[in-house]
């Protein structure tokens, strides 16, 4: 096993693909379909193929980046083809690192915490970059990648790695749904969201400046116990059930946390 | 009644009085505590009082920027103490213009679409402010003060104020409160929520970016009808039922929702 990754094979054609390809400069891509995995390796001037029979057997590094439920059958065919030397990882924040077949000697994860877009570049410098592997030795080349990449190079059990991506499911998907019930109830009012942008910046501003307790800066009739807005709001919500089930529950949490 | 609005008075020493207070230069402050009323008066050079004896009785405007409960009560001493020309209005985004006293010939509301702080400063700029009054010239006063201080003034029922109220609770209020709750997950697992920083502020300004249906950027486990994951994380939220209904409710909305 080489000290230090060079060169990087990477599996998959999805965001995470796309933006990592040209991080990593990876040197081949594969993906099921090879216009995808065209799309990811002219980010680094990379080999593409579809056939697994094609791989690079010699690598340092293959980065499984592909959906959760076929990470396992992927490193199942890598295992395959490839040097015993190579290190596998996959780039899950759910899924523990001994998904990875049991038949690669060096696993590891590789996983950067940040909403990927394809033809979105991302500022990676401050992107956290979670990582793991099964010795001593595999975890620590992989961190020095990591580190090479980012300010942020953490080493995480797959179990704590769990609890950073409930909170990312908290803070990312969950705020994103409300924006989007916020729009599409004010689109039935022909009022523009456009509206509410100067608010959302400004709330969320000041709490990514904040450094105490978030729960400080709650603000708002729940966290008043202002009940008669919130009845008049629950009563304004009684065509639509699942907004005031969202909104019975969120303002609950409110009122009864407290923290 | 003045066609233009000079004088100014404001009732209340709340996060909304004392940013109201300089930007629109008030002449006076009355507030029940009479240290409070001179933290927001001092705003504007303005004197303050703690008698509505002491009240001047001939401003263009008294501005009623206290909690939603105690409007109709301050409006109805207001109604004893200034002159018939004069224009009363409140600042609340959920009370209706009319929670205003009847004895008041001339009234309105200015809702400036803002989460205020004591302390600190806003830009003005871009902010919306709602105006609403009880005739069309009355309406017309009001929306002009509005016109000098915002890019966004804004004539809108009262009903329809409801539902932009309703919005900003869901963006600014229930958003926060997510925040807090992945803050709290996080701190028990000893893991630094600044961790989740860069994502929050990639998603965010994806979400401030876009022009087009939010819920197109809907991304994570529900989304994608991802069972395996999100029965994972229900799993792990078993000890915390409240986060677990949160999560579940909201896992729902989204995958059901699907616009």
């Amino acid at each position: 096993m080489k000290q230090e990754i060079k060169k990087i094979v990477i599996v998959g054609a999805g965001n995470v693909a796309w933006n990592l390809a040209k991080k990593l400069q990876v040197k081949q891509c594969y993906a099921r379909n090879l216009d995808r995995a065209k799309e990811v390796a002219i980010r680094a001037n990379a080999q593409y193929i579809n056939d697994y029979n094609d791989l690079v057997k010699d690598a340092d590094l293959y980065i499984i980046s592909v959906a959760d439920n076929a990470i396992h059958e992927v490193s199942e065919q890598l295992s395959k083809h490839i040097s015993k030397e190579s290190i596998v990882v996959h780039t899950s924040g759910t899924m523990p690192m001994e998904v990875l077949s049991n038949k690669i000697d060096n696993i590891g994860v590789f996983y950067p915490l940040q909403t990927f877009t394809k033809g979105k570049e991302v500022s990676w410098g401050e992107i956290p970059l979670f990582v793991e592997g099964n010795s001593k030795e595999v975890e620590q080349i992989i961190f020095n990648l990591a580190e090479k990449h980012s300010e942020n190079p953490i080493i995480l059990s797959s179990e704590k790695r769990k609890e950073i991506h409930i909170s990312a499911v908290l803070v990312c998907n969950f705020t994103n749904h409300l924006y989007a019930l916020a729009q599409k109830r004010l689109q039935k009012n022909n009022i523009s969201f456009e509206l509410l942008k100067p608010l959302i910046r400004e709330s969320v501003g000041k709490m990514l400046d904040y450094k105490g307790d978030i729960s400080d800066l709650q603000t708002g009739p729940a966290i008043r116990g202002d009940n008669k807005t919130t009845n008049a709001h629950l009563a304004l919500l009684e065509e639509d059930s699942n907004l005031k089930e969202i909104y019975k529950t969120l303002s609950n949490s409110i009122f009864n946390g407290k923290f």
